[in-house]
């Protein structure tokens, strides 16, 4: 039971309680209508001290598709913070009106700190370069909806793998499951953290390569999950501009893969996959981003405890 | 049927297409609490990239009072522009939570572009100094309600004729009825530009005249528009002054109008209607905006076929 | 009857309207479920023109918990403020939308001049450094069911004494009860002002002292209200650093104070209550603050007539 829980960081739950998550938004999907007062009476706060449109609008629709209500601030200006409040104290007080709490915030830990300090569930919905968990479900869920399951698979990684903390939570994640391959492609300066390739990868003896070229890795793949090169994570404009379009995912590079593979991409992209790709049928990316809210609606519910 | 269709131009609607419209206006008003659940289940996105606390109200108002629900944000800031993502992308997402989206944006053609990328209804509430077609609606269901219709109607427009794109789209939709005559009052410098005076009156033989005197105007209108002169529209500060008070309508000049013209603006006022008018029965802008609130939601469920 | 009226200040309503009020609310506490349908299809517009979540959150959870809607704007550069409109006539215009307005506003007197614009009820949330009734609901709600009324009491108010409004507000509706005593316990340089000393203390022949030392104070208490010293209010930051710790409650002072006593705070707090006080049975301020949204719950019922 996921009744009164936090959802903190991608690893909190266990494989059979990610099922149980993952079985109800199938459900979900498969008769929406269904849904529609799960959540009646049920109050959401969304608390995002760092703006994420995307992110903040699938939990409100998640929680309006289940019937529910949100409150909630989408910038940090208009809240208590410059009165020196604490997080502890935001929340508890937060608690007072709502019944579970999505937090995103640009400290690490935040909204650790903030489902200790009341009973109230809960959902990290991204913490400065840290975590990002209901990404990491969404992942999870496309995967297992478009390829039947999580084992026996060659996951491709490509883009900035040194800062993406989506690939890094996928790879996590995915390590669980029994004959998972990855193929990491990045360029030299954006190779994947020691304490993915390590503490992850090596000490688990999951089977991976690095390597250059996204051609070559192509036909083997399974899943390749590609991801924004993010300017302001660059020191000066010059290697931003020389790496960004090293990775660049086009109809062309496409014939290259598998029928059944799946293209995923957390979103937005600026430029990594080109326009050209949306029509193809392995891409992915926007049924994703559709799983996004379910798997929310899903979490919202099992949080609150409410059978579906 | 108007169902899945985007609103982006006040003209997109033929004349019998915007009769349903303003039928289903007229029966949402005359009996509201029949529609309170009409769309029920429903998700309707602001996208303003640009604030207008004035038309978004108006807009989540109409959908909150159908039973729908309203997901969206009020300033660019907050949105995922910073991140480089294209309109086409942002709106394709938001297709995955919502099921019809109002944008108001800085740019010109920004609905046009949103709605080509997606099969989700797009209305435009303002792009630019372009198009505000909801505003249209609104001007046209009061005109309907209290005249009776838009035949043989005389129509003065006053103010800043230049810039002002509601009274352009107003000429643009009220000549396409017959024997509709125009007054233009302004003075020489914020006279209507020649691509309403040449393309949509002349071109189409519509009656006018471009005159500076309100006083001399006001006995022969059955409709007075007045608009509002927007100091950002000047280049010094001196223009402004002296030309923002020369028409200004007060009780005196009331007076030499019929006892049945109506007297409408787009809101916000500043000081171009003397208070005082607000309570002679002709002065029909709060009335107006009221009615802006139920055209909006005779297009919301028009829009998405709901029955009503 | 309250229906169709405005708080405007914290003397608005009569004792035996209080009552009613609390009467309301302390049946919705008694059975929130009863009222989820309270305020179907009516709509709560939420104007900030300063910002203040927790207020905000208050009033928005209030509404959607008994089944009413919400628009709003939550900083003022998201309104239509810059175009230069009035306030009387912006709330015109959101009375076309909605039912009933909260209003929170940096100039003193503005929802009193937007109450008489609009037949709408209108709610003060604050303006500028004046008036906060609906803080005073909350604080007189959270006595009386803690201590059962209000008469025969001791009341304390520690901190800055000088620009708490919640503080002269909350003194003054107390005095309108037989035997309330006052011990008003701040540093020189924050005592209570004149106009509440004289105006409403000695004026009514109110029994009170003023004190330096917390310490001595705390036995004889029946309630401690203590209050942020809030930052802004100091010309330097030496006088905020030497004053700000001088009244701070801890677990060691609690062990002077009755069994019975109160520790109420309007929130947010900084530090002028230890971390370690939250787990004593007497501190109320979070109660206080859920108390907040059922006060407000029931005043949204009262002004909207609706029964319950």
């Amino acid at each position: 039971m996921l009744k009164g829980r936090n959802l903190l960081e991608p690893m909190d739950f266990s494989l059979s309680e990610l099922e149980e998550v993952f079985d109800l938004a199938d459900r979900i999907i498969g008769d929406p209508a269904k849904y529609v007062h799960a959540c009646d009476g049920k109050l959401l706060a969304t608390l995002f001290y760092e703006p994420s449109t995307r992110t903040r609008f699938s939990f409100e629709a998640a929680m309006l598709r289940l019937g529910g209500q949100v409150i909630g601030f989408s910038e940090p200006n208009s809240s208590s913070v410059a009165k020196g409040e604490s997080i502890a104290d935001t929340v508890k007080t937060v608690a007072c009106y709502a019944d579970l709490a999505v937090m995103r915030h640009p400290k690490e830990g935040a909204p650790k700190v903030a489902a200790h300090s009341t009973s109230m569930p809960v959902i990290n919905a991204g913490d400065g370069g840290h975590q990002h968990p209901t990404q990491t479900l969404t992942d999870l869920l496309t995967i297992r909806r478009t390829l039947g399951g999580f084992e026996n698979i060659t996951v491709g990684c490509c883009g900035d793998l040194k800062f993406g903390r989506t690939v890094h939570s996928l790879i996590k994640a995915l390590s669980r499951y029994k004959n998972v391959k990855f193929i990491l492609i990045s360029p030299e300066e954006l190779r994947i953290p020691d304490y993915v390739r390590k503490e992850i990868l090596i000490k688990n003896g999951i089977e991976f390569e690095e390597v250059r070229s996204l051609q070559e890795a192509l036909p083997k793949l399974d899943v390749l999950y590609m991801t924004r090169v993010q300017k302001e994570r660059f020191f000066n404009e010059e290697d931003y501009i020389r790496l960004k379009d090293t990775y660049i995912l086009d109809k062309a590079k496409m014939k290259l893969a598998k029928e059944s593979m799946i293209v995923l991409h957390p979103l937005p992209r600026v430029n990594e996959i080109a326009v050209e790709v949306d029509e193809d049928p392995r891409a992915m990316y926007f049924v994703q981003a559709k799983n996004g809210m379910f798997v929310r609606m899903a979490l919202i519910m099992s949080l609150l405890g409410i059978e579906g």
